[in-house]
């Protein structure tokens, strides 16, 4: 692969060095395979880097990608005893935020989800992480539980380094709009349209 | 996110967990990031499931995945220490493939792909792995160096539970055609068209 080199050098006063970190907001949108299977893959790149990961689960599923919770949070632990990587958080919205003292929120998906995005805001303020994936993150917004003026305000607006990559199918146009890389997967051909259902190692 | 539901039951003698625990030939292709994340995105899962990982990167380049590369090969001597997940091995054509005895091969990269994809193929016939992520697998084939008949001939024929990943733009028809799962990664938006270079923990 070709190195990149930018199309066009912007007017903005930065230096190749400052843009070159400037914190970037990802999408990974479209009806297809592997959008959250990426924004994973790029966790494994930010905790080699030793970034601070946060990952925020917005949607009660049966198949929690337990295996790349699984595999990150060995990872995390493996940075508090060896000091190797980055730090490791991992919360899931559907079992009741970890961080969240309303046990009962997670019968509420929309009162459960604001909160999730309330927690998300002030962790962005307080610049806890470095990378922070967003899972499923589209959903809440597209079905108004969260106001898609505040993320994309509150994104663009945030502080420091704090990269942020949001999945989920249909994203609203004005969170691409924001967005500083957009990828859509799409579907060419899948096994479900043969009649096979998931598999360990593969779906999970 | 809906449990998947086939939407057709073939007819093909298979129970539904033999069709389950069919191997699958994954391909990502398309112009958009993400190909080769969403690859190593399954190798964590494949981890985590115990799973016999071979990488073997066929395009040379100054950006190898260091990052993937290095929480793979860690998480790979995790499990030769205490026996958790799977073993790992990473195969990198243009540094000279780690099996090989021919030195100087990398300096013919036609010759070193054919000898690439002839490892590939005996450790396809002696199930060597369960997961085989052959990265930028699709630009050898175009180009002439790897005959696209004998790849999908193999890949067809090949036992046991063996999952095979290739990454790379503009995958051949009859790659596609083979194929169990195929996504097309677009590009939306991208940094490089506002000026902006690739990052630590982002690109590498």
């Amino acid at each position: 692969m070709p190195q990149g080199k930018p199309s066009v050098v912007p007017d903005d006063g930065l230096t190749t060095r400052q843009r070159r970190n400037r914190s970037l907001l990802v999408v990974h949108t479209g009806d297809g395979k592997g959008k959250s299977t990426a924004a994973f893959g790029l966790a494994l790149r930010g905790w080699n880097q030793g970034f601070s990961i946060g990952v925020f689960q917005f949607v009660k599923s049966a198949k929690w990608r337990i295996g790349e919770q699984s595999v990150l949070e060995r990872l995390g632990s493996l940075h508090e005893q060896t000091g190797e990587g980055g730090s490791v958080e991992w919360h899931k919205m559907g079992a009741g935020w970890s961080w969240s003292r309303k046990a009962g929120s997670e019968h509420d998906h929309a009162a459960a989800a604001a909160e999730g995005w309330q927690e998300i805001r002030q962790r962005l303020a307080e610049q806890t992480h470095d990378m922070y994936i967003l899972d499923e993150f589209t959903y809440p917004i597209n079905w108004g539980w969260i106001d898609v003026d505040d993320v994309v305000e509150t994104l663009t607006r945030r502080l420091g380094r704090q990269h942020v990559i949001i999945t989920g199918r249909r994203a609203h146009p004005d969170l691409v709009h924001a967005a500083d890389l957009v990828t859509e997967m799409t579907k060419v051909a899948h096994p479900m349209d043969a009649g096979q259902k998931g598999q360990r190692g593969i779906e999970w």
